[in-house]
């Protein structure tokens, strides 16, 4: 039996999946706040990578604060223009001085938050529509004994809470699968699509409305007419896409703000509307998971940006949410699993306090029959916690 | 029978108050991410005041960014000092032009900004220790005819969703209460307490965990043993503060990082940690209700410096409290509701597409004995919605 | 005979009193150049102070620039209003670490010029309407040799110059003291008159044009009729004053730019041009003696925020032009003199390269009359070089 | 005979070639305030050639100011590293509205100085190594006719002055061309010397010391050996150039602040010392013609940035230089010319209030001999005084 405080029970609670009503909501990765989770992500992932190239070791840091202030555009059909450029501020600490040298924290994050910007906006012209600012404070090195010696498990810097669940109801991977199927292939052969795409998923009982604002990238579209079109293969793509997932009806709804007699559309020249108005910060949007689920019992925090090492709210969400996988995939009889860690400050981060699964098993299956098993797969789970941050930081993880 | 769609049905799940572990937190006033929600709040009164007060109406706007970058600060007993001013950048947009007039919306949100400040840290010197920076975009022209008629309901601008409970628990009360009273009567008297306060409650069955982080200012505390008689102070008050919420076993805790040997104290020149290494931002800490809550569905949204005309998130938000608080204290046998209202865009924000009452009735009481109390009193905060809107304005609901 | 090589000579020019043409220039202390000039002048004056308070001396520090970005506003008679604040960034180079422990320049500068900001306008609302940013990079360490012992002379850290003439002609006597009493005894009798007054005075033979252009405060004047007796007001006490300097023919101009039929009038809100459209930097405006004499050799060195212990340009300019006083003042039978003096990188600031002295003397007078007096003088202010450090941390001597 | 009035007429004072002491002092174009210079007038460019596309006509605007903070930077033998971005504020006013519709006047600044950053320095990483802001306000409307019809001289909106000398002595050709040769063919072909090149001539009677300070870029300086081959090819290098310009005696002094004990070089990483400790503004270095000659009188303007259809302070300092070269050119018998353009307020531009030129003649040759031809020439540059706009705008002449 394991060392650790691990709880299985059931929940009394019916499945989401069997709730009368469902609401599930994605920020897609060009909406102002998932640009600032992006960017603060790959802020934190430049700077993991580096302390690590030059140290052998990643030292005390964290940026999960970045600052979108939006522009202003006037994008046109066959191709507008910024006018205002978007500002940018990447906000942290970083340890700056290590062992007598000087770290180059700031010239690091300002360069990865950059790459970032050109690697995941096509459209957007980082040298002209941004600014990017950057203001690292030094960390403090007091910290630096936190992350223990090689190998060991860091101990929790805090007294924080994770938690995850799986598997994702059908209405949670149509929204999740919409955004990053648009986002991904979809997109590479529609180039009109821009990155700014919100999905908001609403069922009731059987029923399934698929809500998508997809920001249309204005050199793609030479008039309304070409405009229409874009919305409408979204649509069909959308309706297609959704009917793998679900066998309930589904109605897709695409820019439902639009007002085409007034000549009202969604058209941006960057395919983000922090182009025009929209600002955005960290720790707005999505959850670890990739989505927003009120349904569900959900962390506040904002996983991006944070030092995967050992800041204990960032890898219990993701490993919340890994633990709630691997329980789905290998248990047979769980129709639902949610997990909760909850960190005691000052212990090893592979002891929680208390590790607390809660799950709905299928008909004929009682939670007695599957605990052992549900029991060892968290115990592993935990047992390979230093798997988290690695995966972070090789970007395996997506934090948003 | 109210002509809006109201639902009132039993909760599967027990109350929170019967769980078998219960976390609640709550981010004091002078906590990073409450000073920007504060911040971005009384920019949002200021605005909508002056909107007012010129125009008889409140225009578009939306100011809930604010970016804070920590400072730097030596605090030493008797009074320290800061060393590298804090920096707040507020951020949003405003209606900039009304009538062919320019409207003063960025010298309004700096003295709001200011003014709050200099009000909330009695130790903070807002002309030294504060950069406060503003940038504020022109607000969208199309988007004032959302506002409607004189006296007109407006149109929710979103879809969007908001979520509310009552009673508290007794956890949530004490950590509640703690922080307001600490920040409140206990301070007027001891000095040395400062804004930033961070309590946490864990219920385990009977036994319930306060722990407090208090932020002491230097200023009045001469050595350390003045610092433990503050300490201790505080942990008297708490435990007295407890007992008159409940009956339950209460531990309070304050200040456990404090390692006095090593003299690893939480002493500060300001009364915020915000002096020395900890960003902030808004909508990153509290709910509406002024607590975090992970065992009961939360809403997403960032309350502060919202636009409270029409931001139907920041709307439905705080008036789902209120109409959990209403049918609490008016309908008797209820031991917890909890209410969810959901928005449909384009529709009078008095008719939301659904509000939801989940119940948790008490023993001999069935739904079906309140149902129709319930929704009276539902129905009439809901005719009532726009008193939210004024009593934003006044400043007589907080937003975090 | 003195051991420093100074050289006495005489011009072969005519002096300036005596040329065809003469343009003299002053930018009065609320134009926003000066107010660059006077806010870096102060930051620097206030880090000076504060070394000597705790160190005992003036470490490394420069803040010889400040950047300031026009607001915009809407003035109105009987009071406008700023629209967008000011922004003034403070820039430079400090040390911050000494002895182990942390100086706080960044506060001290954002107080300094705050301060300044605050006496210097009555009409200008700091906390509303200037926004001030701070940029102190750390000051090498390595430089603080340069400060050498207590009381020895430091040496020069620069090849660098510095020129100075006395006495002022009529024409400069009438452009620096217009400018100073409008902005003293005049402004407080007459609180319409704002700190932004620029004064241009062109001399052609026998005649003088006294130029001045004054930000009038809204606040004191409710309409055209107010405004057009206040610029009499000002044009009637220039000419007074005119003739306390000169019996010259004199016309003064106030506000040429005015337009009454069209409305277009020079009404500021808070007394200065900075309010509205016009930007402002260190070293832009007036010379080191307060005046811009295109008819004589100016040095390009911004004064205002430099190191009064060790800058060289900064101390030659300000002591060339005060030995050109002594010498007019002390010795007889001179009509003009010029002092230049050039440095020596590396050697005692009281040994200049070269301090040269060009004189126009009187009729019947020759250099060699003069030659052993001035070079006395000459001798004996660079014996007293650091006489200027102090008076310049004393805020005793103006620097633009 | 001209309607303009011009006036000749001999200097009394001795040409400066003949004068005991000449200092000339050039900022190579990568030292902090050439860069801001640089900058400025690229945006300036940039502005007018985008208003000419667009509308025909070049529109108010005026970004006469960039402020440049130093960075941090880590240089090493072999190539070191920038530790904390330079940043840059580019500061003005432009016309972002006309005919209803946006200019995208901050984009196109934004664009234009971060392109003029990337061709200058081949070894600054413009996306990693600073960080580029911009705050440009919007230009007020009412002056835009200043401008009048197409074809029309503009009016002087300034009353202002101007001033210009040809041709260049012997120092200040050397001065000139040593920066200009090092930063182009001699750098060309040998890497490790950098932009930051600042040169000072200092004659006395026959003898001429060039002290040159150069940033070395250390990816292309393996060691000290190697660093001590840049600074003596430096000094060979100019020592030629020099002797191409006078017969005077020589000495050239290279990096003079090294020593070679203490490992103290001017090592850099990106060519300049923006990158460490040197901050920079607009208008604090060279004059308009190239050169800081405190021999001679110069005008404080900051030429680079300013608009040139019509900043007269900006036209007239490089007309009154260009007349000046032209006098020389074509007149014989003129050793030193010197023009002076004084504008008068509201008047056309080609009309100065006065055009005086002070002229050395040769020996043997009177001012009256040619009094005529000069006037002439003055004349016919006056008549074309639009070409310096045009120049101006294709980048045909240089502002600093």
């Amino acid at each position: 039996m394991s060392q650790r405080n691990i709880r299985v029970q059931p929940t009394e609670d019916r499945a989401v999946e069997d709730q009368d009503v469902e609401i599930v909501e994605r920020k897609g990765i060009g909406h102002p706040d998932s640009i600032c989770d992006g960017v603060a992500e790959s802020v934190s992932r430049a700077l993991a990578q580096e302390y690590l190239d030059r140290y052998g070791t990643v030292l005390h840091y964290n940026t999960d604060e970045t600052q979108l202030v939006a522009g202003t555009a006037a994008p046109a059909f066959g191709g507008g223009e910024v006018l205002d450029p978007i500002y940018l501020l990447v906000v942290g600490r970083a340890t700056k001085t290590y062992d007598g040298r000087r770290f180059p924290a700031e010239s690091i994050a300002l360069e990865a938050a950059r790459n970032y910007l050109d690697e995941t906006f096509p459209s957007l012209d980082v040298g002209t529509d941004v600014i990017v600012d950057v203001k690292l404070g030094e960390g403090s090195g007091d910290l630096q004994e936190v992350f223990g010696e090689d190998g060991a498990v860091p101990m929790a810097n805090d007294t924080s809470y994770g938690v995850g669940h799986a598997p994702l109801t059908e209405t949670e991977q149509i929204v999740l699968n919409t955004e990053r199927k648009l986002n991904g292939p979809y997109s590479d052969d529609n180039p009109a699509v821009g990155q700014d795409i919100k999905v908001m998923g609403k069922r009731e009982g059987d029923h399934i409305d698929v809500t998508v604002a997809v920001a249309v990238i204005d050199d793609y579209v030479e008039n309304m007419s070409e405009y229409r079109e874009t919305i409408e293969g979204v649509r069909e793509y959308v309706r297609d896409l959704a009917s793998e997932y679900t066998d309930r009806s589904v109605d897709v709804h695409v820019n439902t703000a639009d007002n085409y007699d007034e000549g009202a559309i969604y058209l941006t020249t960057t395919g983000t509307s922090a182009e025009q108005g929209d600002d955005g910060s960290v720790g707005r949007g999505n959850r670890a998971n990739g989505l927003i689920t009120p349904n569900r019992p959900m962390s506040m925090e904002a996983t991006s940006g944070k030092n995967p090492v050992n800041h204990i709210g960032k890898i219990y969400n993701l490993l919340s949410t890994k633990i709630a996988q691997s329980v789905a995939d290998r248990v047979e009889g769980i129709q639902e699993v949610q997990i909760r860690l909850l960190s005691q400050i000052g212990q090893p981060i592979d002891k929680p306090h208390v590790a607390d699964a809660q799950l709905v098993t299928d008909d004929g299956v009682s939670v007695a029959d599957v605990e052992s098993a549900v029991e060892a797969t968290i115990d592993e789970e935990l047992a390979n916690i230093t798997d988290v941050t690695e995966a972070v930081i090789e970007g395996d993880i997506s934090t948003f």
